[in-house]
């Protein structure tokens, strides 16, 4: 990973029908968001479509032209429905076919146990695309360009985050601290917050209510690559509550990933 | 709601950085994919973007053209970047103004408080735009053309979902029936699976293995409209696998809408 100043990003394509049905709740989204926070990698758009050829290529071309990376989750298994890597290749305009170390690797697997044309599907990689890794068993996922493929499953697909990581180009990681204001809503809170964001245009700050029964108020995030700058907003921020009559801000002891941070 | 045959679709946008971050896991897609089955929408794609004017703008107005409808949740808070009330009336090409019902709610709930401008950007609808109520207070979301606009805190989005779900025109209503495969795996399941989704094109059939400790398998879903072909596909189903010495299926017990199908 290289600690340049750059913004490098990426896109998420989840690929399935489950999804938008509601029979499944995705959690792929949120486990990639974290990763790519810690590779230094901004996850800027997401997207979900169905188990259809022509969504599929739209989508991945119209990501995989926009942003740095496009990690695809969905759609590798064995079944009619499992149209990701005939998408992928589509939208490459390469062809697609069986890949000898993924075949050897089944063999090797299922010793006795016929390849059937089910099985031997999850062996088709996109021309030119390299194997990603799959160390929890079963067919590896694959790369090709910009775009690496990963199954849906989630225990699955973070194993094989495991294998893309290190090919990542990381920008700078995104510093994330945390202002905590209790008592006070973002009605009061949203002046001096915007004034600081205003300030710092390379900065995201951000305002996220919370309700308990045992108060409320807002933590106030601060997302930058600079940590010096983070620190003078910080600061800032603080000043101004303090002069819009809101005290007792509660600042997050020390920088950290924004990955890190999932108060 | 309509029980007409034809396919009345959605699209779900996400507006927020904290998706994007990793910080927040996203639950609303899943509970508006579950609410517009009921209502026989089907929900055709879905996105999330950052709290970015243009790439809201240019979000809404792919998917608004496209799908029957557009539910966003997201950015309709009081701080500076809740910026989805100004992106939807850009999208839309009509001036943002505030609603003097949404004005009037406030000053009778906050009796003594300050509007701040702040608080006076949550009254903000775009001209044309019609109210979605907030049954769990604060300010309402609202409507405008095909799109909804709601809330991105969870609880607060269920609420108006319920002021959505009467102004939808739906079409059939999905039936969902689940076949259940144990002690087999996909690659044996997958011939005959595909065999009946080709005889059956208005149909969705999925596959979704399941690994426990106790056994293997896959539970396989038959989605479609027309309950008398679902009967029958299972039946068809059940024969293509025993044929293929796939044996003690258990079928669910009868029809019910794709929602209530969490298995």
């Amino acid at each position: 990973m290289n600690a340049t100043t750059e913004r490098v990003t990426a896109a998420v394509l989840i690929i399935g029908d489950e999804i938008l049905s509601g029979r499944t709740q995705d959690t792929n989204l949120n486990a990639i968001a974290k990763f790519l926070g810690t590779h230094g990698v901004d996850l800027a758009e997401a997207r979900v479509v169905a188990d259809v050829h022509e969504e599929i290529v739209d989508a991945l071309n119209a990501l995989r032209a926009r942003y740095d990376y496009v990690l695809t989750t969905g759609g590798i298994g064995p079944t009619h429905d499992d149209i990701t890597a005939d998408a992928v290749a589509a939208a490459f305009s390469v062809p697609l076919s069986e890949h000898p170390e993924i075949i050897a690797m089944m063999q090797a697997r299922w010793q006795g146990v016929e390849l059937t044309p089910a099985r031997r599907r999850m062996a088709r990689v996109p021309e030119g695309g390299e194997l990603v890794k799959n160390p929890v068993g079963g067919p590896p996922g694959f790369t090709i360009g910009n775009v690496f493929v990963m199954a849906g499953v989630p225990q699955v697909m973070r194993g094989m985050l495991e294998d893309v990581g290190w090919r990542l180009k990381g920008g700078a990681v995104v510093l994330s601290r945390t202002v905590r204001v209790e008592g006070f809503g973002e009605g009061v809170i949203a002046e001096p917050l915007e004034q600081v964001a205003r300030a710092h245009p390379a900065m995201a700050l951000g305002s996220y209510p919370f309700f308990t029964p045992e108060g409320y108020g807002a933590n106030l995030v601060l997302r930058g690559r600079d940590a010096g700058e983070i620190e003078a907003a910080i600061q800032e921020l603080v000043e101004a509550l303090t002069a819009a009559g809101i005290t007792g801000a509660i600042i997050d002891p020390e920088p950290k990933a924004a990955v890190a941070n999932s108060a």
